[in-house]
């Protein structure tokens, strides 16, 4: 019989999704990030840490025989150099380009099509409609194009519009434009929708100088990372009845209430809810039963990113 | 050289996406349906008759050399007894699909992603976010599945959903159902997605009974038409906290002032404008160019309808 290896994970019910029964070789303890974990936690190799729960990071502290951390976040900056350079770390990649993909669109939509304007006149009792602008026969300029983008272009693809995928680097071979290319493409968007993660050379990205390249009604949306737009310029172009903003992130974050984003005309503002949905869950639960069964069997771990 | 045919079209800027130039043998007059139609009628075949104008429906009395008739409506009910039996009618079958879809699918976003709760937070410049539904992972049974319901179809398959088609009668080689399944298939609904046509047939088609089979928290949209379901049932079902609802058409319509739809929880109300979008200008131009050119050359028409 192998021997047996202890692992953490944060849901009880993912049991159900194994079957009814852990993998053979595993021995498995529920720890959600809230209240007292297990006491016994010398021994814990693989630990999954739980989602967006601030007790789960002070664990790593304590799991000294630590092998494998999977984190549910596509980004692994809270728990680097909080962990030794042989444990394996593995992150959440893809686990929200659904939800996120869908914000951005459901943005998109409601930008549009005028949605909050409707939800005004519903709580005056009015019916009182007109033309709108559409999404479909739009060009939207995917800024930050990866798995995210992906998604996204898919979406809007289906949406019928054109979509132009820009990233840090032009990869021809699969239309993939660089930043050099913007001035030549911003001026063909209907919307521009921003994926960037935040990094040091994606700071203000989008700049003064990129804004004012966008066609007039332009419709400038993020659900990437508030601090890859210099708010101070968008401001300007949206008080100028220039353009327009879909904002599920900000800079500063959270928006403080005497910002001049909450009041502009045309703005709709969403507090970082992109990845938030319920969504999330059922692809957490399927990739970490994946993660499990892989480690129970010995095979090579999937996400696993260099630190 | 081949004799002129006087037609009628409703816009002047056609001629730009026909190359500069009418087709040969082709008169062409431009009358939107506002102001003073052109004086000389008398010899008119082809009347392209100008969308959302009541001016447009008069000019019938005065054509009788008309020999079609191309309506932009995908419903012929207003012009059906105001044109003789050997005038050809043609409608507007497909030009309203990309707008109507997306809105149901923005109606469905919206409600999913709780975009009208953002928004009024927004206006309270209050940043408060929390987990919500999602779309994607979603069973949506369309009710009325037909070229809107394809086009919406798409889309809902881009954003990760499960789409179950149901119309009028089964076609098992499409995967069509017909009502007979709804007590296997409404039970499995996240979303009903109505898109049915009025007719006496489709007359408060989602009843009581109906409602009852969805599970709790089922969203209920309308892209259809008011009359195919029962209001009265559905307010019940909301206000017991059972259902939520998107509606783009009532019943009544407009929906007075008073009524309780308005202010229910969980309800999202547009104003009948799912097909009023700007996509819909640049689908019907290029469709009634190219019915010019299959008229100018003598080819048969396309969305011929009998009446």
């Amino acid at each position: 019989m192998a021997s047996t290896r202890h692992v953490l994970v944060p849901w009880a019910h993912l049991v159900d999704r194994m079957g009814g029964e852990w993998p053979d070789g595993l021995r498995v303890d529920v720890y959600d990030g809230e209240g007292e974990p297990p006491r016994d936690l010398d021994d814990v190799e693989l630990y999954v840490m739980p989602y967006a729960n601030p007790g789960a990071l002070a664990l790593l502290d304590r799991l000294p025989s630590l092998k494998v951390l999977q984190v549910l976040t596509a980004g692994v900056d809270a728990v680097i150099g909080r962990i030794g350079p042989d444990v394996r770390l593995c992150n959440g990649r893809g686990l929200h380009d659904a939800s996120t993909a869908e914000l951005a669109l459901g943005l998109m939509l409601a930008a549009q099509r005028e949605i909050p304007h409707w939800a005004a006149n519903q709580r005056e009792h009015k019916w009182d409609p007109h033309f709108t602008r559409s999404l479909a026969d739009s060009v939207v300029v995917i800024l930050g194009y990866g798995s995210i983008g992906a998604a996204l272009e898919r979406r809007l693809l289906a949406c019928e519009c054109e979509v132009i995928r820009v990233a840090s680097r032009p990869r021809p071979e699969e239309n993939i434009y660089g930043p050099e290319s913007l001035p030549e493409l911003l001026p063909r968007a209907t919307v521009v929708a921003n994926v960037l993660p935040s990094t040091p050379a994606t700071a203000k990205f989008v700049n003064a100088e990129r804004l004012a390249l966008l066609p007039d009604d332009a419709l400038v949306v993020n659900v990437g990372r508030g601090a890859t737009v210099d708010t101070d310029a968008l401001v300007k172009e949206i008080a100028s009845g220039r353009l327009r903003a879909a904002l599920d992130v900000t800079d500063p974050e959270p928006l403080p209430a005497d910002h001049p984003l909450w009041a502009l005309p045309n703005v709709l503002i969403t507090p970082h809810v992109a990845g938030g949905s319920s969504t999330f869950y059922p692809r957490a639960e399927k990739f970490v039963a994946d993660q499990l069964r892989r480690f129970a069997a010995g095979e090579e771990l999937a996400n696993i990113v260099p630190h």
